[in-house]
């Protein structure tokens, strides 16, 4: 599939507390974005996917949404499903759709409505032993407390990564948290579940992103600066990694995995990416997730926090979005929103935030928790 | 994409009442049926594709469970969710898959258990409108009376499509309601939505189904008697069609524009078509969807049915499986049994429910309801 999808539109809605707006709205505002984006009349969509992980509150939050929401009738509109890894995996199937040579313009659009889920939240996990209180921080913190004994770092790396994505989402107009904050702040934060503060924790967010992939033959009709879908990977492992007697608790290899197809598929090593959206639902999961990603050896990535060096000034930055932890967490938007970051920064239209001279970028998702990853590697034409 | 995939193998679990077997022995029992008929290793499957509508009582029955269930490992396994289009458009997704080049052989499940719901049910459609008490049976009654009004048909015509169906059903070793009925029977039952009695409706199922695809220049490797995937479509309408001021309550544009893709990609006309599944949730559906696929004029349908030219001894056998009246409707596992039924009986495995000579099958879910429609259309090698 290498080379014969691209990105010809991008767009992404405030991230935040969206009380004001439904989900409709936030579909919309998206999604006109990225048509603005890409010039492109919405009547030449051919298919579209929505990348949704919950159903609203009174259900029925599927594809006739995206369909109504957008006038879209008598196309294709598929719902895709794959826990915090649902936006990126939509992306993946619009593009699998467009190199099927069956459509050749394909809308992806990712959006959650967190917020409104008043005395619901998240569901439970179906397993009986987990079935009593267990959240995403309890089951992350574990896994986070075995890599900080086995690697022994301490919270400060951890709040290193706060501070560097705050410090990025400061400089993003649609993050949800757009504030600079210090070590020391993050170290007195109230604990969520030990060794994770509020502030090592990416925050509850409404928000919706899109992009528009079209056949990469026809990308030149619609902009100069299209991007390229060099690989896309999909990892599915044991649904409870924590109960899986060969997880070593230091990483995922549902990372592993996805990360290794989509280098296979792009023809490219982890060396070779100038910059990474990766899927920081908690601090420590980035720093993992640099690792099973390829970025460095299993237990440096503290090292490279410490020094600096995925800063947006480093040698590689991680997350200049912000991240979950500064940009927000709408779970299915989460990974089109990365797919939005990696276009702009390609394009050189992020401002502030911007990578310098960057070619290829990737995007991570995580989810299950830990279970599932999509791997996303975008690039500019050479 | 006509001809670049083929179906390989194909399982299906006994459709019912299946208290005693997990959502997880579902799925193993469905896909290990499929690897045996295709004879396929299972670590031969590139990727797979899962299709179920509602998430489980405790949540979490999405890829994972899928990857669980049949260890199946290391992967890309997307969910696809469509509303009661859930395992066409699963399948049609794995289609698109294998045609793009990225895999060349996947594995297509659809499941299921609505017995295990006690108390819950199928949830409301979000609307505030629809909020008070409306379901499947009341919204689509609302269309049979109209169209019963226009085409000045009686109960007795919906009544003959649920003596034929479980006329075939009886003859389907996996069907949940394996009995014949009479026209007195049905046209006795207590009512549920007039004009639906209680035989106008299918029943509340658990079961699960699995298609393994490849692509078509490797087909023969596994099997002389391969089917291609001659054609797919999908579309999306209005997400309340019974909202739309256009909507003439006589049938669905969803499926028009669902066929008029799938009859355009496969080359051919309705007329072609020697047998279909349609989706029969309702009696009165059949008729509506027959039209709508353009096997008949508007209002012909019941001619036809009057006619006994839909019974598998007739010019278009409808539903020789039992359809969802008497082979029952698990969500997400329907399509993919739909899918099932067409493959055996263009290889000529349905016993005494098999149609004569056929080489084009057509099988179609829509959702909704009435909103969402997906079709596929199956043939020999020509």
């Amino acid at each position: 599939m290498r080379d014969k999808v691209a990105v010809i539109g991008v767009g992404c809605t405030q991230f935040g507390d969206l009380f004001e707006k439904s989900y409709e709205e936030l579909i919309c505002d998206a999604a006109f974005e990225a048509y603005a984006d890409a010039k492109i009349d919405p009547k030449d969509i051919q298919a579209a996917y929505l990348g949704t992980y919950l159903p609203g509150p009174g259900g029925g939050k599927s594809a006739t949404s995206l369909g109504d929401a957008l006038r879209l009738y008598d196309r294709p509109i598929s719902r895709v499903e794959n826990y915090c890894a649902t936006g990126t995996d939509a992306f993946r199937n619009a593009c699998l759709a467009v190199a099927s040579g069956t459509y050749d313009i394909v809308l992806v659009v990712g959006a959650e409505k967190l917020k409104d889920r008043p005395g619901r939240g998240l569901p439970r996990f179906g397993h009986p032993l987990l079935a009593k209180g267990n959240s995403a921080p309890g089951l992350f913190a574990l896994a986070a407390n075995r890599y900080m004994h086995t690697f022994k770092i301490g919270r400060d790396v951890l709040a290193k990564v706060a501070v560097k994505n705050h410090y990025n989402g400061a400089r993003n107009p649609r993050a949800h948290l757009r504030m600079e904050i210090t070590e020391e702040k993050v170290l007195r934060a109230p604990i969520i579940a030990w060794p994770f503060g509020l502030f090592d924790c990416c925050p509850t967010t409404d928000g919706a992103a899109a992009a528009i992939v079209c056949r990469a033959d026809w990308a030149k009709r619609f902009r100069d600066d299209f991007v390229l879908v060099k690989g896309v990977g999909l990892a599915v492992t044991a649904g409870r990694p924590y109960f899986d007697p060969t997880f070593d608790y230091l990483g995922f290899r549902s990372t592993q995995q996805a990360a290794r197809q989509a280098y296979e598929m792009a023809g490219i090593a982890p060396r070779d990416v100038d910059f990474a959206e990766v899927h920081d639902c908690f601090t420590w999961t980035e720093l993992s997730n640099m690792e099973d990603l390829g970025f460095c050896a299993k237990g440096e990535a503290g090292y490279w926090v410490k020094e600096g060096r995925t800063w947006l000034s480093g040698d590689l930055p991680i997350n200049p979005s912000g991240g979950l932890k500064s940009f927000g967490h709408p779970i299915g938007a989460s990974g089109v929103r990365m797919i939005y970051e990696c276009v702009m920064q390609l394009q050189g239209r992020c401002g502030e935030r911007q990578v310098k001279n960057a070619e290829i970028g990737l995007a991570h998702n995580v989810g299950g928790p830990g279970a599932v990853s999509c791997v996303v590697i975008l690039g500019l034409p050479s």
